[in-house]
Formats: C-alpha cells, sequence, structure tokens
C-alpha cells in the first residue's frame, strides 16, 4: 500500500472570536490533482495506493474514487495543520506529499487600540527622556520604540468578540514554513511544492519557484500566477529543480501533469507547450 | 409588488492581492428566512413580492420558491455592499429591509513592516529632538506618534502579494455602519436588524441590541451569541424597542419568527419560549 498525503485549500488565523486572516484558495487544484492520480492508477494498474487528504473547512472537496480511497483531516489554521502533518509523515511512511495548500504566511501576534498604542508609545519614551536629561541616544530610542510595538501592554487579550469603537493595529508574525519541515519529517517522501505569485513575469516566476525547490526539497514545483488564473483558464509551470518540465492551461492539464511525472509513465503532458 | 431587500453572508476586505480579513458568516440563517418568508406568504396568500438578495461570493444562497422570485446582487467588500444598497433602497420603494449581513467593522488602513515602522518613528522622534535641544513637549511628542502611526511614510502600498520576510502592522480603521444609513436612505422601509456578540448573558445582549434598534432605527433586532449557537442549535431573541417579543432555539424558529413579526399574521412563533 502506497500512502499519498495530500493538503487542501487556504488556512485562515483567528483575529478574535469572530474574524478571521485568510486568502482566497479554494482547494479546488488539489481536488483536480485527486482526480487525476485515480485516472492515471486507473490506466496503469500500479498497484493499491491510498490518500491522506488534509483540507481546510471550507475547500472544495473531491469526488472519492473507488480505486483511491480517502481519509479527510479537516484543519483551520496553521497550527492545525502543523499537527496534522507532523502526526502524518513520521507515523506513516509517506511515498509522496502533495502540498496545495495555501498555507498562511502570518498569523496574530497582536491586537490593540492605536490610540492606546500611541499613547503607550509616548508614554514609554517621555518617561525615558525625564530619566535621561543628557540626552537619549539613538539607539536606546529604537531599543524602546521596538520593544513597544513587538509587545505593548495595552494588547487587547482573550478569544472575545473585539469592539468596533475605535481604529486597530493588528501585528502579523509569520507562520513557520511547514513546507520546509516535510522532508525533514519524511526525508524519503516524494515532494511537490506549490508557488503562488501575483503580477510577475515567467523569468521571475521560475526564478522563485526554483527557490523553493531548492530550499524545500521539492521533486516537483508548479509555478503560478495570480493574474494567470481565471474562471476557465489557470497557466502553470511545473519544474524539476531549475528545469521546467511541463506548460500547461488549466487545472484539468496541470493536474495530468502532476500525476504523470509524479507516478511515471507517458502521460505526463504539456513538454511541447509553450513557455519552455 | 413589495419589495423585500436581504442581505446575506459575510464581507471581506483584502489586505494584498491574495490575503483578506472577514468573518465567519455563513449566510445560512438569511437563507432560513428567504424560506420562511415564501411559507409564510404561501399560508397567507398576501399579494405580490420580491427580493433582492445581496449576497457575499462564499455564502450559501436559498434554494428560490416559485412564490417569491429573488433577484442577487453579488457582493465582496464593505464598499461594494453599500454601493449596492444605495442604488436599491434609493431605487427602489423597499417595503422591507433584512440586514441580515455580517459588514465587516474594519478595513484595512495600512500595511507596513514593523521593523520599518520602528525606525521611521525613531527617526522621526530623534530629528525632532535634535532640533528642540530643550526639551520636547508631552504633547509634541505624542502629535508625533499619533501622525506616524496614523499613516506612516513606510505603508506598503499596492495589489501586490507583500512578501513574507518580515513580520507586519496591519491598521485596521472603522467602516461605515451601513444599518445607520439604511433608514436614512429609505425612511419608509421596515427593518430588521441582528446584532450578533459572544460571550455575553442575557441582560448585556438585551441592552446592547436594544441600542442597535435605537440608533438605527430598526423596527425588529434579532439577537444572538456566538456561544450558544451550534451545529442544530441556534438561540435567538428577538426584540421590539426594548421589548423580547420572541425567543428561538434554532435557525428554522428564528426565520418563523422574524417572518411572522415582519409580514402579521398568527404564526409569529416564540411567545411562550423561555428567556422572557
Amino acid at each position: 500500500m502506497k500512502h499519498i498525503v495530500i493538503t487542501a485549500g487556504g488556512t485562515s488565523e483567528a483575529i478574535d472570536g469572530v474574524r478571521r486572516i485568510g486568502n482566497t484558495s479554494t482547494g479546488s487544484l488539489a481536488a483536480c490533482i485527486y482526480e487525476a492520480l485515480s485516472e492515471h492508477l486507473a490506466a496503469h494498474k500500479s498497484g493499491a495506493f491510498t490518500v491522506h487528504y488534509v483540507v481546510s473547512e471550507t475547500a472544495a472537496r473531491p469526488e472519492i474514487k473507488e480505486n483511491l480511497p480517502v481519509t479527510f483531516y479537516p484543519v483551520t489554521d496553521v497550527k492545525s495543520v502543523e499537527a496534522v502533518l507532523e502526526q502524518l509523515l513520521t507515523g506513516y511512511k509517506a511515498d509522496y506529499v502533495i502540498h496545495a495548500m495555501a498555507v498562511s504566511d502570518f498569523t496574530k501576534g497582536y491586537l490593540a487600540g492605536r490610540e492606546a498604542l500611541a499613547e503607550e508609545l509616548s508614554e514609554t519614551l517621555e518617561e525615558a527622556l525625564s530619566r535621561d536629561r543628557g540626552g537619549m541616544s539613538g539607539e536606546k530610542l529604537r531599543a524602546l520604540v521596538r520593544g513597544v510595538l513587538e509587545r505593548p501592554a495595552c494588547r487587547l487579550d482573550g478569544p472575545s468578540k473585539v469592539r468596533s469603537a475605535e481604529d486597530l493595529m493588528l501585528s502579523l508574525v509569520r507562520t513557520p514554513k511547514l513546507i520546509e519541515k516535510i522532508k525533514q519529517w519524511s526525508p524519503g517522501s516524494f515532494l511537490v511544492g506549490f508557488k503562488l505569485l501575483k503580477g510577475v513575469d515567467e523569468e521571475a516566476l521560475v526564478r522563485v519557484a526554483a527557490g523553493l525547490s531548492e530550499k524545500s526539497g521539492c521533486d516537483l514545483v508548479l509555478a503560478n500566477d495570480m493574474d494567470r488564473i481565471g474562471a476557465d483558464r489557470h497557466e502553470g509551470l511545473l519544474l524539476k529543480g531549475r528545469r521546467v518540465v511541463g506548460s500547461y492551461g488549466t487545472k484539468k492539464e496541470i493536474a495530468a501533469g502532476i500525476a504523470g511525472h509524479m507516478l511515471g509513465g507517458s502521460d505526463a503532458g504539456g513538454e511541447t507547450g509553450g513557455g519552455q
């Protein structure tokens, strides 16, 4: 039995009890890839496979095919994805990982009223100035400002709904890059990564995607650009290291290309397309 | 022909090309209300009605009933809801407005790197201190800090995807309260408002909902609490001014209660329930 882990949809991070910050990922490309894998396996009869499908609450789910059983793992935020992936990748021998999920790059650091934050900054500096009559060094000033902005005392805590009576400042801190942990958890897995940019030319897209490939140890990277994704169109380049091995125009073509290059066989497609 | 405007789902505000801030509203209560209105009209044969359904992209849509035709108006952010509502309420004589949509209280003011913001604050203050050798007044210090936090020069602009290489500060500014504009646009409309809180007792819930009723001129307000909403349960109190006129335990009951109290008739329900 071979194990395929697929991550799908977009995570979202809680800001308070009712508000969340998330992205516009729908999970439909991952669902297409599942279907393409099933079709590929049906055509090539390559033994028994099972899919572990890690999926955000709002994402589209694929229609389940008889030849490719699926277990769903519902997730919400980055922390929940990390927990499920660590468990799956250290618990099973995952032969393939298709990490199509748009994982939030940022999570909430703190939320504070903008006026309250201005007041705390001012008070902190005033106090320091009144102590240092001789004048405060630039270095000390910077350290004070940085300290307050990193973790102000006036931050609002708790899971309730924040009142909407004043303007706010939301600090956003970086989340761990889960894709960089996948090969650490499971060095033997074949890893397919995804890079989505917006409004860049093809050269830049390939360069950034090749960077992801190198940094995270991806065996394949699908590179795409928001501006070249529409209702009926989804352009994408498939990279093996720095080399473009496929160029596609729809989700279905991308999915078939990934299935072919990942599982082998002759229907990888796209090799004679443009943009290579 | 009588016109009913229903708003449904939750708005979301763009942070950059791929990230949005939104809320967890699904639009299912509004869909239930549409269905209850159709049932109420079928039972009471009260003439011809048509529904203008203002709905966010991700919200559930109701099944359309033959006796209550619907036109959908898809919206995304607060600005788009405001534009559609203004057009509808000044263009038609809207007899009823059911404003069930969870409209974002905040939209993006600016996005900036936290380090860049700390640097700009420090530089601004250092410069001012070097000019005012005699010492800076607390008032001047506050004005400088407030000015930078309100609109820093280092803010990131443009619709592209923000790089995830550094921690960020997102300023959130209040959006106009659309519910307060509804009676300004259309003083003759019967207005149903909604107040959703989290983790408050019934007394506080009624007090806040009555406040909304007074401030926005609502004819009915449905008050509910996130902590008393689950998969099969949705508790709600219906208020006319400060008076609780209905108490319900499910979406279906809430919807029937609103339809009954709004359109008249004997099936308003809930009047003998608990919590009054």
